[in-house]
């Protein structure tokens, strides 16, 4: 069955097509065109009345929230492709912490440097500089303990790649490129090394690819 | 074993005393005293980084951020009390989802209000009526959401108790009762019936109890 995956090259639906490349399933993308309104439709409002992509349909299932579907095709397909949960329930314990790191202290400052710096002209924003230091220094002091943890192990979660650092390439590749701030990861010894292992994994350029014709 | 949970009888440290009620765990609070700064040791800060109350022990396994918590011992305990998670990974997946629901949607403009009204004036934060106006409408838009799901399921999940229900008792308890906004939940009738149901668990009303000791 291929996955239907609700959608856009933006990076929460990204981080659902990297999950899905990983278990090695396949999807065909439905592109929602935000800028024409169409996650306000009568027909998308039925999928997902918070009027957020992405959504899957797989069969008659239908899933949003990225971080509820890559753990639904994380555990549906445990033994198909990279395992991205650990292999004990308290592995898979940290992997849920991390996630919910990146969901609550890693996302929201990137979230705001990605709105201020990439979306503000777009969408009539003015670049508040003071908005963009205080949420800079708010990363930094996040991405300090990221620095630490990852000293002592390879990945967030222990010494195998999971959920949890899969969760944050698609914001991180914002965060790098066209925000501006690599200068964050690259001060940072073994984030900086964490970050070019997990942005060169295979299914990440996969998705990078897939998304190119869509933009 | 008894858990040990690290925390004070604040909203997030009493979703994981919940959880632990309705899974029929026994559990020892050690009290974090937030007002002088027991999060800032370096004994604190090696189970926490970041700074956040609640953290459990249990054995030599220490984990971290609450809703991550309650998944762990839904899912450790998934046969011993209430069962939190459904009965197929599809249910799994919608408590998820509703999870993350409750934490990006339902969470932010709550946690704002909460700030605003409860806790500004003893933090030295100056209550801006613009703010709890917009976080009051944010929150109404989300809880239409809630008033048009639970007039098709009993709760948010599906017709079974879960994980996304339990997360919302701290902060609703504080939006219904200190925060003064119990209109917001009353004059929406299937919300309303949903948080009567859930706010007069037995679990609930044990992790009340308990805290009274704390305060």
């Amino acid at each position: 069955m291929v996955v239907k995956v609700y959608g856009a090259p933006f990076p929460h639906p990204k981080r659902v097509l990297v999950c899905l490349a990983e278990k090695e399933i396949e999807f065909e993308m439905i592109f929602v065109d935000l800028f024409k309104q169409e996650h306000h439709t009568p027909k998308f409002l039925k999928l997902q009345p918070f009027r957020y992509v992405p959504i899957i349909q797989d069969g008659d299932y239908t899933l949003y929230e990225s971080r509820a579907i890559i753990r639904y095709y994380a555990k549906k397909y445990r033994s198909q492709g990279t395992d991205l949960l650990g292999k004990t329930m308290e592995e898979e314990g940290l992997v849920n912490q991390w996630l919910e790191v990146e969901a609550t202290r890693f996302h929201p400052p990137v979230f705001h440097l990605v709105t201020q710096i990439m979306f503000g002209p777009e969408f009539g924003i003015e670049r508040s500089e003071k908005v963009v230091k205080e949420n800079e220094e708010a990363l930094g002091k996040v991405l300090d303990v990221y620095e630490d943890r990852l000293s002592k192990s390879k990945y967030l979660a222990g010494d195998f790649f999971s959920l949890a650092d899969l969760a944050h390439l698609p914001f991180g590749e914002n965060l790098v490129g066209p925000c501006g701030k690599e200068y964050m990861i690259k001060e940072r010894k073994h984030v900086s090394a964490w970050w070019d292992d997990i942005s060169s994994r295979p299914s990440w350029k996969k998705v990078n690819e897939a998304c190119k014709t869509l933009e």
